[in-house]
């Protein structure tokens, strides 16, 4: 298709959009009688020509060593409007994020915002090549639920034939049932929240990148292979997808060393260092997170910070508590530049412990009864993780809002397109 | 976990169960002290001991040609009741499909279950992998959208924030819409379909592997890609899942050369071979298709039958009729072992001609209107399909129900576990 159209008096330039690139191609009208006038921009065509090398002006977007000098240029299709709504040829598409939105199938097509979207099939396929590879099975769990996972009121209701059904906020109990299958599962699904504020940091609907494994000694084997997934995508984005981080001009990071920090130190941190006090909230607060990466980049030149041990009231019910200490649970929250972008932990195993955990907690068991059969039947000890897709990928291209990192994002006020 | 425990005079036998095999341990009581009989079915062992070379009498589920004599054992979780209500230590698991279905986290424990769903995450990745080499890239498209792609009763309804929402029945819209921007798509994501029926090749919410193409010159391209993408998979299952082959003794096919029928050529061989005339529909029957693949088994040696240029009164809405005769679609279905596995074909792209199609349909397109974006702002010739991964997954592992090759079925009676 034609990213770009410039009619000039000798002929002029098209830039093709490729599967992957941006490719010039120049038209001599003296030589081919061709004139590009009719050629507008997002129309497809069908061109003849020689590939010659060329020294290309803006390597970022052109990254290409070659032009094509068209001979023949046939138009296969066209728009229906004589003016498009935004400029998609400009390097930067600077317009309003509603109107990016709104005339999604349009403004995806500029060169950023591809870039994007390439990297985001980049951790996916990343994600899945390097679980693979350590032994798990991609598993496919279902999305119409008879309950909630998390529990809350942020579940989406729907009629399933005369019955109530939901929308699984995560795959946390299809996943876990798993472990009891093959030891080691991972799923790469949508997940549904119907949370009612429109913020920078959620959607309605997202990718989750979900594992659960076995564990033979303690949770902090998650944490090993989430640092050693997330550097097998962050290689594979500089090797694959070169182009794209040229083009909007990222720092790929890397897990050198995995940083921990105790919750507890995570607030006193803050409050050492930043005179800010949240220590009695049983939460980290999204300013504490904020500063929490910044001290951990300044002091320890890491990007990634793997905080620990969160209190049990704020973890759900299926959490595993520590033995030492069962005010705190064995989990972790993954922060990167500022957010989290990863909840995981060990979970309970043995079917009585989630009997008197259910108790305590004022859950009907019966109302579990399918999933609690996992525990019944024998569960090792096990535990994992959930990792955004979008909230990821939006950190890693420094974009503001987690919207620009989805390609057709569901919140409040957007069902369309 | 524990397999298979039998405990004898002598010591015993346990049958461990890792990620991907069962292997066989050997308990020597008078050498260790270690007696089996607390060392229950399905429950979580730590075990030391020397691995040797050993004649293994099933080698279909016991493929290793060693096993392990045990020094110490540690029993680490167990089940919490006294009995197992199936034994899936059984070489068959000779149960109702009901019964295994309401307890599926025990029954998927079995060695068959396991390499059918060991199968189906073979298939979801080669079909990602072969497509990322040929240039395609993955998408995550909404699943809760403002409108149906395929129109008819058979869509879920939700509440979305006070608003009426549906559950997508394919990601037919955004795939084309995304072919604007890659030029080739893919997607491996669950859809939604309220079907009221229950039958053996049906279930309400599936995994459905689609891709969406530019068209050079024809539909027949998106059958050459297809054909390419499922000998990927095959090979793949052949390499990668030996084990699970040997285990439910498959015949993995391979597409040779790729059989072509004509949609009146498949019911007039229907007609002439077996003197079953549906000639005077537009659709091929159930039996039919079964008919069909017996007789290209028989006479062409192909399990995979293409068929072509189904009826335009058959296809929804945005199929491209063939121009030479607009009756019919630039479509095919494909045809496995007695059932279509595969719907495609080229769809309209001229945003002209959707406004016309729909006038005839007695459409709004007004209700459309951030779908046809796409086409008003110029759009490629293009086309792609949809192939069902349970169904394919059934088909190949000669399975009677499609939900045999679901995890977690959904079906109208049917929302746990």
């Amino acid at each position: 298709m034609v990213q770009n159209s410039r009619p000039l008096a000798w002929g002029g330039f098209i830039i093709l959009r490729t599967p992957n690139y941006l490719i010039q191609c120049v038209v001599n009208t003296a030589d081919s009688g061709i004139s590009l006038n009719n050629i507008p921009i997002e129309s497809t065509v069908d061109i003849e020509g020689k590939v010659v090398s060329a020294k290309i002006k803006d390597e970022s977007i052109l990254p290409r060593d070659f032009e094509i000098q068209i001979d023949k240029i046939t138009l296969i299709s066209s728009p229906a409007v004589e003016s498009l709504p935004i400029d998609t040829s400009k390097k930067e598409l600077s317009v309003h994020l509603d109107t990016k939105l709104d005339l999604r199938p349009l403004s995806l097509r500029h060169v950023r915002e591809r870039a994007i979207f390439r990297i985001a099939a980049a951790i996916n396929n990343g994600f899945s090549e390097c679980l693979t590879d350590l032994g798990f099975t991609r598993i496919n769990s279902p999305k119409i639920v008879y309950s909630g996972a998390e529990g809350g009121a942020n579940i989406f209701k729907l009629d399933y034939f005369g019955r109530d059904a939901y929308l699984a906020q995560s795959p946390q109990f299809y996943k876990q049932m798993m472990v009891g299958v093959f030891g080691r599962v991972f799923e790469t699904a949508p997940v549904f929240r119907a949370e009612k504020h429109n913020t920078s940091r959620h959607v309605n609907e997202y990718t989750s990148l979900d594992l659960e494994m076995q564990l033979n000694e303690s949770f902090h084997e998650i944490i090993q292979v989430e640092a050693k997934v997330l550097n097998h995508i962050f290689k594979k984005i500089e090797s694959e997808c070169a182009y794209e981080v040229s083009v909007l001009g990222l720092k790929i990071p890397h897990i050198d060393r995995i940083l921990i920090l105790e919750f507890e130190e995570a607030h006193e941190l803050v409050y050492k260092n930043f005179n800010i006090d949240h220590r009695s909230e049983n939460d980290l607060a999204p300013e504490e997170e904020e500063l929490i990466c910044q001290y951990a980049e300044k002091e320890y030149g890491s990007e990634f910070v793997f905080v620990i041990h969160y209190p049990t009231s704020k973890r759900p019910f299926y959490a595993m508590s520590d033995p030492a200490d069962p005010s705190k649970t064995l989990s972790f929250d993954l922060l990167f530049r500022g957010v989290e972008i990863t909840t995981g932990g060990q979970r309970l195993h043995a079917y009585d412990d989630y009997l008197k955990k259910m108790k305590e907690w004022g859950m009907n068991p019966e109302l579990f009864s399918s999933y609690l059969q996992a525990f019944k039947f024998g569960m090792p000890p096990h535990g994992g993780l959930g990792l955004g897709l979008e909230r990821l990928t939006a950190k890693l291209c420094n974009l503001k809002n987690i919207k620009e990192a989805t390609l057709f994002p569901r919140d409040i006020d957007r069902l369309e397109p």
